[in-house]
């Protein structure tokens, strides 16, 4: 049973023999008690999605946030349906828009009796364990992580969870950027560099003499080595599009993800130093450093009289 | 024709049908010219290998190091050899203890008539396309990256090219690390804090109520989601063993190539923030900040009067 | 008029021209209206000291904060006490146990009427302009700034400024900790290294054969260097003291104000990866990254067959 | 005795009661022996300028590198130099375009002997103890710290040490901007955001509404406060010059010690993640990261089909 504020959606989903509502009051009365209602939609209306299902509800249905929402949200969700007897899971997911042709893995937060009530719709959507290598030691070990779904915890785990991963997905990108940037820049030896004092000179020109095709790189190293991985996959796949990556800014968005992942480890006291710079680098792709900058520049100005360069070095 | 220093080597190798010389020079002398050999040697030793061989050399033989040496030795060793009109050709691989099983790749460094000769013998190491999928638009691509080799450029660009590897090595593992780092201290808010100025209070201590399972996380996000990767197969399998990694002291040792990327990153002004934090969190690892900490510890003394706590939060 | 839990610090109080009181009740009693009440406590305490003197309050009365509040905190505070028509005044101050002898600055946040009211008591504890040289071009600016107080903005913007302040001192604290660390480390082509695959070489130890005195070298940095400061004297003072600092073990506190300054710089998107560095060194200090480096060593180890090595490099 | 390219420059210098010369030969000819000549010339130009002034020079005489060289090279002038009998030594000085009237210090490399027999042109140009409060202990210890020189070690150490002074500079710098960047975006709460799945909202816009002060709190923290410095003073000083710095454009340059300091943290093995990073920002300040941007943008695409958001967030 599904529903959507755009009828045409629905539609389209009734030809791939969903059940099609026609408004969240009738989809929910359509439903067999307990019911159980998967919400996929923005966190930002999140809340109000709830806000205006809750009246709607009976005791024993099921609330399931499988967006992107912060978990202190869900926590806080989980709490104030528990007065009306109305349970909260939060699922996390990732894949992207790969998930279905190459499947998605769940990340589960809620009580105990209602995650396992829900168990047969996780292992429908779940990849299943395909042909993706055991990991050695696993064959005792039972559960359902081998099939693509975990229950993490109490309400709020799943998306903790999530959050974590997309910050540990920021740091991997960047440390794949950054190597790859020195590969581009290999060819600096080959440059003519201005000579003055605002300038730090190349001291070995000839160490820096390599013409790196960076799509071919990209693409070995998918073939055996030690920093495989699906990102890889992927950035292999943008650069024979395209080099030079030219329909591209650099101007690099975050989503919320990360910047929790690095509020919990500082409440945490845990050293996060690679994921911040992670962070911090797309805050500055964006021109958030400006200021910052002007600042040093000021300051150098002011102990050294040192003008500013322009640009083109 | 293999030599080892111990024989021992030497015969088990023969028995795999090698064939075995009882010195280098021996060695030498059972190969037909223009002879190619292949050091696979520490990097500590590659310099007195090459002195030791190259008495026995002649023009247009071809010495290949397959170790892990810093490229500017490379271009060094290359500049050196070509004047007896030796080549010198230069092999990164990667794959680790897991090559034989799994295949591993090389980065190649060397004048292209040179490294074109040597192609069956990189042909053949090579892992070949395999059942990795592979990357949409490559099909007209043509070249050997696909099969797990590829001729980067001049001498040391294969070395150039391992060593940005293992810097981007690092930035990953970090990236894993401090996200589990995260999971792992999810329940601090069920442990009593100290309550004192020395110490930050937990806000919402009941944010931090979980108990999250390391190994099964792990084993769920291989299924599928974006972060998955070689790595994180290998970190699935050690928490599977132990999540604990009680064996495990925490002194992280680095070999090398992650320092050298640095470098080079610095020489090229390429800001490599992440890649540097993960670096950093190695030597300090080992206790390498013990200084600076007391530093801070005595400035804090000087200006606050704050006293060190013990051990034990 | 004083008061404290202690009534032996209120009799030295008193000995020193304050007037005395017996309790909190008995303080407000004695105070003329509209009384202006300065808190001097612990930030854990602040919310129950304001519930226990809200019921001796009335309109138009006065709170001051001057101690070492989250400002988020103020912000409710103010909101709170504005419903008894109570005013709130948060007062954040830097100087540390040295204010006595060497002055030290007050960052104010409320509401204008009220701060400029109060403004008497922060002109009599501020330091004055003293013999600190006048910044070239201030003379027509005006403003209290000069004195040794500002109002920084509305509630809560005095320990929003004084957080930061805190920032920038976790900062500035590890630049000089690195710096010197550096310096000592500069013999280390003295030492006689490990050498094998899990230490990388030093590749010029001629390099690093200085023996430095950081007593010295902080010392003469005071004379006129660019990076002469407050804290570098502090520092060449505890160098002076003992230059090994064997007082101290290196475990380093952080007290809140470091980590409430990243959340807001993330909550803002303004890049701090310096200040960040800072303050996870400081959780590093303390053992908080042990996990993680147990982690890549599990790593090394499933990947190459790396074992630790014992301490001692 | 002064020599300078333009005779313009030493006739201002004779004018000033120096003596002047017409080329190098002649100055070395009116000059004493043992000779001792200062050069104080950019580091690009130090190899040649020695190079042309050694036929002229005789066993005793004495070269002084009082630019800014790498600390590296001085150790080569110093071992070619004396294969001739000539003394080297090397002096890094601090304090900027100020030096003249707030003094500068110096910090020197060379043979005990040698830098003994300098002393008195170390003293007359070096600060002296002026009115800078004596750091407490140090009365009995002696030595020329206090004076405003210090000869550090043997050929080297004196640039070697000036050298991390420039890397803390660094750190000490962005330390400031990264703070004072918070500060300025303390309104951001005031500001409309974009609401998508590209732009993390802003959870509590109430607790950034600060119009913060720049030249105001700057100037505050200069009476008193724990982070007081002279890089502080500068900064207070460009803000009430123009708080919003407009001549500056935010591109930073970096003169080489910042980066050579990195380089021997690394040799060393001592972590120092904070003056990484403030070498990076000014990287990244001048467009060094737009290719890495590129790429995590790519990734982004690749993965999740999200688009660049246009300038202007």
């Amino acid at each position: 049973m599904v529903f959507d504020m755009s009828p045409k959606v629905v539609d389209e989903l009734v030809q791939e023999k969903a059940k099609g509502s026609s408004s969240l009051s009738d989809m929910i009365t359509k439903l067999e008690k307990p019911r159980a209602l998967w919400l996929m939609v923005p966190a930002g209306v999140v809340e109000q999605t709830i806000d205006s299902l809750v009246p709607h509800l009976e005791e024993g249905d099921i609330l399931i946030d499988g967006g992107n929402s912060y978990y202190i949200d869900d926590i806080q969700h989980a709490k104030n349906l528990k007065e009306k007897g109305i349970h909260f899971v939060d699922v996390g997911t990732s894949g992207g828009v790969w998930g279905l042709e190459r499947g998605y893995c769940m990340m589960i937060g809620g009580e105990d009796e209602v995650v396992k009530h829900l168990d047969p719709i996780f292992a429908t959507l779940a990849p299943g364990i395909g042909d993706i290598p055991r990991t050695a030691g696993r064959e005792h070990l039972g559960g359902t992580a081998e099939q693509g779904y975990l229950h993490c915890g109490p309400n709020g785990a799943g998306h903790f969870v999530k959050m974590v991963h997309n910050g540990i997905e920021y740091g991997l990108m960047a440390a794949y950027a950054e190597g790859l940037g020195i590969l581009r820049s290999a060819n600096v030896g080959k440059q003519t560099h201005a000579s003055d004092a605002e300038t730090t000179p190349l001291r070995d020109p000839d160490h820096y003499k390599y013409d790196l095709d960076l799509r071919e790189i990209t693409e070995v190293w998918r073939r055996g080595s030690v920093i495989a991985s699906w990102l890889l996959d992927l950035t292999a796949g943008s650069l024979v599009k395209d080099p030079s990556l030219a329909q591209f800014g650099g101007r690099v968005s975050d989503s919320g993800e990360g910047r929790w992942t690095i509020k919990a480890a500082i409440d945490e006291a845990v050293p996060v130093p690679v994921l911040s710079a992670a962070l911090y680098s797309r805050f500055s792709s964006r021109g958030e450093a400006e200021y910052e900058n002007k600042l040093l520049s000021a300051m150098r100005f002011g102990f050294g009289g040192h003008l500013e360069k322009a640009e083109g070095k």
